[in-house]
């Protein structure tokens, strides 16, 4: 039997888009078991569906609805995906990283219709471009775009593209997982039908299921276009609806959990007060990277602050893995790269981590550097 | 802010088919972040997989394989049905229950050609019926049937309807989900192709997550069929087996709480020592339970010792909200009944409950049964 590991003991810091490492006190409320029609159990997730409304500047009265769905946030975004383009549709992806293309991919397996707008994995996808798309072919129904792919960590211009996509008077589908909470971003400007994010990013809570924020007049016209039975996001709500319980036994303990988290958040002054320390632990990463000699894959313009890819330096005694399996007897946990034709290394800034774990996390790297004998600084 | 539970607190009892009561320990384990690409949580996983195969009594020397999937039991079984059955297949479902309906209208929403053998929820299928139609339609490829089904909490024939199946040649998928790991069964001599259950049932995890026991040869045949990207059984296999980590994020605390509920399953003597914890329990209750002058909707032969339906009883006093409200209050959370057409509620006997907890229920329900003035012994 393994032996059961202290609430004290100090666990790695996780720097990657997630799961994360998250409070002490987040993953204590997960030290008890609630039924899952209980009063108590329902009514969290009832105050759990208005914060979520709160969060992204809506309410109920403005017409948009909150849907909890079990599993991780690729869940979400299918069963968005495959519930709401209408079995006649046809859905515009934009793709300038990994996340774009699994959307397309899951529309593929549900035998949707795409069309796609393809960028290099560093450049953002242009508004007008969206514009002439519509413009050329009248049969796209909906768009969908990723707020922050985590590819590369590019923050893509939601907002921009939304009011287009209104302009045309299509759905707009934004895949927000590692945006939301720490990104601002105005629905009702940008035109958002469904925006999908999950509990395990910015929210800091722990992974197990993803979470959707859905106009409700869009939701109830997507009657009958569902084409699974666990990822019926509009039978999901309807549920949820009618007597605030899952229709399949939802995750009680990390949902528990994602309570406490909102309400660290809120403490921390929402998404506002988030973005600020997650924006000053990029900048404290990338000046301290920078000035060992490292450079950042994307440019700064287009550079979130959630994640960040730096390029492997070309020095004969780097090698990644190396460098990954060192870091990490530290007690560092990076992320390896995913930008395609280029060797690079990803490095979060979320979580519940601060500038000093990012200090922290620093020393780590200049001393691995020394022990590899590596020296890029010019 | 909420004020966090505290470990020690007692909570109520529950007396449901999931999620259920766990052990504290189970619990504890999750106070840690653990990131879903290092080295020690892919070594749980791949322990995890063993485990359950041994619990089932077979190993990939056998030619099994166990796959983890996100989200709750219903999205294991969907997994397997959505990715199982040929384009040009047909499943033949076998129906006592709410849990047999759901796998119909599952398959349904994929557009799986299906025949259905339908029974009244207090009998058991017969094989004989199987086989008759086994006989009779040949473009049959794929059986389903569920081994407790929690609607009543009738233990179906699975071993006795497998060995039809297998003779004849078809693929055979069991829902076990309140079943596996407290009720024996041979896979082998059942011929099963896939089994599914839940982290939340008889092992004594907590909710998050589902896994199927899959005969290897039967999964690898099905390249090409899966209806769903998140769902896909076989490509959530060949991820697992690639790099020994998920295809999209996991629930990472569930699944440490998971192996130590196997271990804990391991040192009470597996399915045979939970077997008997189980049937104490469920004995005890319905001594209990009959004395009061209440009396099961099942006969005894097709009860199982999981969950049990009681019929309520017809005093003009008795109220059922009233009476689980009250059950409620003192800590004991049973559940409404499912039946159709029959006033019934139910009382599970699983999970971390010993029999001083269906005493103390039974005290509460006599209580109760006074303050309501109740009097149905005879």
């Amino acid at each position: 039997m393994s032996i059961p590991h202290l609430p004290g003991a100090k666990d790695k810091r996780l720097f990657t888009p997630g799961p994360l490492t998250t409070s002490l006190s987040v993953k204590q409320v997960m030290l008890r078991d609630l039924g899952s029609r209980d009063e108590e159990f329902v009514d969290t997730v009832r105050r759990i569906r208005e914060s979520l409304l709160a969060l992204a500047g809506v309410s109920r009265e403005d017409g948009y609805e909150a849907v909890l769905m079990q599993g991780s946030g690729t869940f979400g975004v299918e069963a968005v995906v495959s519930s709401t383009v209408a079995p006649t549709g046809k859905l515009l992806v934009l793709i300038n990283g990994a996340y774009g293309e699994r959307i397309l991919q899951m529309a593929t397996v549900h035998q949707i219709e795409t069309t796609v707008l393809r960028y290099s994995q560093d450049t953002r996808p242009d508004p007008a471009d969206v514009a002439s798309r519509l413009a050329q072919d009248e049969t796209i129904t909906d768009v969908a775009v990723v707020h922050c792919d985590s590819t590369t960590g590019i923050f893509n211009p939601v907002e921009a593209i939304g009011r287009v996509v209104e302009e045309y008077g299509k759905n707009f589908v934004v895949d927000s997982m590692s945006a939301f909470g720490a990104v601002p971003l105005d629905l009702k400007t940008a035109g958002v039908d469904y925006l999908i994010s999950s509990a395990n990013k910015c929210i800091e809570g722990v992974p197990g299921f993803s979470f959707a924020i859905c106009r409700r007049a869009s939701l109830l016209a997507t009657e009958g276009w569902a084409r699974s039975l666990s990822l019926d996001i509009l039978a999901q709500w309807k549920g949820l609806e009618s007597n605030g319980q899952f229709r399949f036994t939802p995750p009680t303990h990390t949902i528990l959990a994602f309570e406490q988290a909102l309400s660290e958040l809120s403490a921390e002054g929402g998404v506002a007060g988030r973005a600020a320390r997650y924006r000053a632990n990029h900048e404290c990463l990338v000046r301290g990277m920078r000035a060992m000699g490292f450079s950042e894959y994307l440019p700064s313009a287009s550079q979130g602050y959630i994640i960040t890819s730096f390029l492997c330096p070309e020095h004969p005694h780097f090698q990644f893995q190396a460098f990954y399996d060192r870091l990490n007897e530290k007690g560092h946990v990076i992320y390896p790269g995913k930008v395609s034709g280029t060797d690079s290394f990803r490095i979060g800034s979320i979580g519940h981590l601060f500038e000093s774990d990012m200090r922290a996390l620093l020393a780590a790297i200049r001393e691995t550097l020394d022990e590899m004998g590596v020296d890029i600084a010019s």
